[in-house]
């Protein structure tokens, strides 16, 4: 039987906001390269960066019921994270219930399934990731379960735990973990400014790494092509 | 032995720009979730909306001659819905075709199968839903049915049915039904703006679609967080 | 063993930019339809049109470390053409690769594997063609070829052929070929140019190229509808 | 609302295991090469080969209830030909309803989505041609058409239409053209017996084609390795 | 940094083998329709029906060497699980690590990746559910962690789960669950038993699930195909 | 223009032979972990283990005609390899060309597109390599290069070098290095025997391979279940 879970924890707006600006690829970097949702769920538009508090939701194959009932349960600064319980194309997401998302407090969208009204959602500036884009409406026959665990594009996310998506697509953190990764996640970030402009500058990465030894320790060979041929 | 039917019915003009306005996702719904093209059926740029008549053509593999036959039995108003006898990926309509496809009064392509010439496309602002953007040219040794019925993105089209085509995709409305669907879809858009105000006010979907006896009926239960741990 | 190969053949800049040009889409057809990579193979941003000399360079799935050594031979007007030695989806190459990459004189990147950093890369307008856009970070642990030939997108290329790419993909020249490839290209353009006019006027293609009895001869038929119901 | 068509037309079971004999290659061929559903609709045991009557059914996403009505429907040398209104995976034929179809008298079944319960299928000699096996079952809230046209592996299939289904795959041939179908298919497979025995022999297609003066023509060259090196 | 957790629960192997005798589709509908792998994780030989405890392992992509400490950690009755970090089809698993496994008692093996010597392992009766077969090796480069819970085929596992896998697909049971799910199993396979003679005797399921009502309820209509057309 | 180049190079059958009783994985490490083609091109039965030189063709999409013009150049030992100019699931090859090819001496086909006829195919004993099987005819209108190299499933392919092909999928070697490759083959064969022996018996590869100090530099650790909940 379905199940709807209420006042699960949450993690604080300031780490949250903190991940956003870190963005996906040094978060995911951050917390050991885990967490990263499969790269065919995409944004609907460019450029795009949100972070939030997961709110979860499980969809029956073509049937939508179960988003109803997680935006009562919606706060400010959420993220719904829904999964279909077998893959499913449809569009579970229109302008209809994006409106009402947002007028939740709900920053956007996260769906291992498709979204619709995609012209409408861009120019409400309301960010959706998801595998497609679709027009198929979705029926309200199955509810599903919401704020349970799930497993969103091949990542086991619980409500609250972080989920932050920009173009590189979606990285999910733990609740327990975020302020650390986020610290990481920031010395991460200064400590790539300095190489950036070293390697900007002309500077080979082969140098500033040290990696010419442990190249030839591979067995690296240069040979030149006159003489390979 | 390939055919090519002339004299084909199309649908009223008035019919075909009244459906654009209500767009795929309206559309498909006003006619009970039907037509809907696969979704990876994609434009080429976004946004772009346009309904036409179907002007059908069959293709093969990595050859576009009928194509060449079909723009001639074009009229204002048609978009062309083109489908390979096999799948294939190639470039089958580029800036060439397109510009003479425009100068007979098409409005857009709809093809499962590759486009090329891209950049000109969207240059032109001429519109096109492809699989695939392919610079792989095609040849001219296998002429194909035009104005036929055709299958194309998994529905079953004939020349004279409606297509609408926006940026959540391609659906068809069989012509005999197109002026009812366009009321359909009409009382659809007006049901659902008064629904969008109040859930962009904050009014909960469970309330306003009295889903929550329904939801009960169904199994569904409440527990808290701490309880569930 | 890998190895990386020095001082290979390069193709002149100025047949290089003329390709450029030109486009994927003449080109391609300029060389007999050959030499188009995969599809699948797609720009990060649009528009965007490059050609250069192909840096050729083999990684270990999950593991960008070559690509670092590859930099090292780059020079002005290269492309770094990358494949994977098993299919990978990871990000290969982010904004600090691409900094360095740049500062060398590389004009672009090809991988037939995953690119991050998207957002930076738009923003710096340094144009990729990859299969995928994914955050995943990579190892150093496996060194791969460098500047010898390989396959990418299902195209054998070697260091110094000239690589074409825009919105509509990306075609591989060999640098014995370049030349040749060029003027041929070049005529095209002016051939389509004039066919371009007479097309956009209303002339039809059937008529312009003659097919009305080729078509004959395969057995095209024209019935009227009314007859074929 | 969804619709059940009785008393459908049907096609003559002499006609119909003509054409399983012919085979699915060789009845395409005969009809024109049309008529094929897509490759990835496999039997789930080899060797298999079937023909019989159409017997079609639409199923929503996730929901198999039009199958049940369908039962109903069956008659003596039917197959069942099931597609979903949106792409699903599920496992909507299980040993359960094979038995039922049996008892009516159906042969096989041809689904563009899953099915389960193969092990079962295969010690029965039940035989299904289906996109994906998974055990996933299916609820009942959302009945479909059964015995209305469909598109079914990308092909409009309508009740009685003869389905022949083999290890190459599946083929539907309209029924009013059975039978003329089966003439000509009988007539190629007699035709190729006669080539097969000269090509076993070692004959060469190019010469029992009359192909090399076609070949010239097409600008065939050939050469000799040593000179082309 | 990489973990074994070692001494992890795992389910009795009485239940274990209920399970396995219940089977894959039963086992998941008994257990409300979860815990299925995605079904593109399929079976190198047919028929094979094995349960175990999951030994849960992660491996880098195109590394395998995560496995080769797995073997330690296994149990007479214990599944390999393993799953890659970033999607890989190499094959992680030939005949040297099967023979190695089953030394240690492990029934099979269940990977969201690639294996390899099918040949071999189908003559030694080594099950093995996996997403492609590959020749392709592997490195011994990076660890990943080992019996701590991950995500697989779309499924949060754990140590200890049960897994259970025959030909329609590999299902997870949570070790807690264990014993009701299997309680729940054989009830329903007794109530099915009785259905299937009642099918097989050419009952309809329309009658034996009174679903007649409740079709006319959602609007069935049945009609006839002369007065249809 | 299309070309065929005769009196290739080819490999002596020893050494060919040689290959086929090492197998692909073998083969494919002994030479570096290279040569392997996508592991979507399959084997249409299995067991099935062969190997051979390789006779080249380029055939276009949906046009078969430069296989027979290859069966001309066959010579015995030889395998076909075939790979259209742009993707095509299209059946190649059927069992008439096969009878052919079998006439000319040649043990196989490898084909990155489809074949058909297989069940005849699989009697006759005649081992295909596809990436699909597909009833789908071809037609005879564009010939393609015969015996130039090719790139199939992705690996560069000249004719004559050695196409070795089991129930793990296909690799080539290069005829210049088929020898070493032959002889590294068989050491590492004789080298893996030692190992089966002590992991049958129920060593660990960890001790084997002397992983263990490796794995701690790699930061590996160890922790018991209940202290890590």
């Amino acid at each position: 039987m379905p199940v709807v879970v209420r006042n699960t924890p949450r993690t604080d707006l300031e780490i949250v906001d903190g991940l956003a600006a870190a963005g996906v690829a040094t978060v995911h970097e951050a917390q050991g390269r885990t967490g990263l949702l499969r790269p065919d769920i995409r944004p609907i538009f460019r450029p795009a960066r949100i972070a939030g508090n997961a709110l979860t939701c499980e969809v029956a194959p073509g049937d939508n019921w179960s988003i109803h009932v997680a935006v009562e349960q919606a706060q400010l600064g959420d993220i719904l994270v829904a999964t279909p319980t077998s893959a499913c194309d449809d569009g579970y997401v229109g302008d209809l219930l994006a409106g009402s998302l947002l007028a939740q407090g709900v920053r956007g969208v996260v769906i291992d399934a498709g979204v619709r009204d995609v012209a409408a959602l861009t120019e409400m500036g309301f960010p959706v990731w998801s595998k497609v884009i679709s027009a198929r409406g979705t029926v309200k026959e199955t509810p599903g379960n919401v704020q349970t665990p799930i497993v969103c594009g091949g990542v086991y996310v619980r409500p609250g735990d972080v989920v932050v998506a920009d173009d590189d697509g979606v990285v999910v953190v733990p609740r327990e973990e975020a302020a650390t990764v986020l610290k990481a996640a920031q010395e991460r970030e200064a400590n790539e400014a300095a190489k950036r402009t070293r390697l900007n500058a002309g500077e080979l990465g082969l140098d500033i790494y040290n990696m010419r030894d442990r190249l030839a320790d591979k067995g690296l060979r240069y040979v030149d092509y006159m003489e390979s041929q």
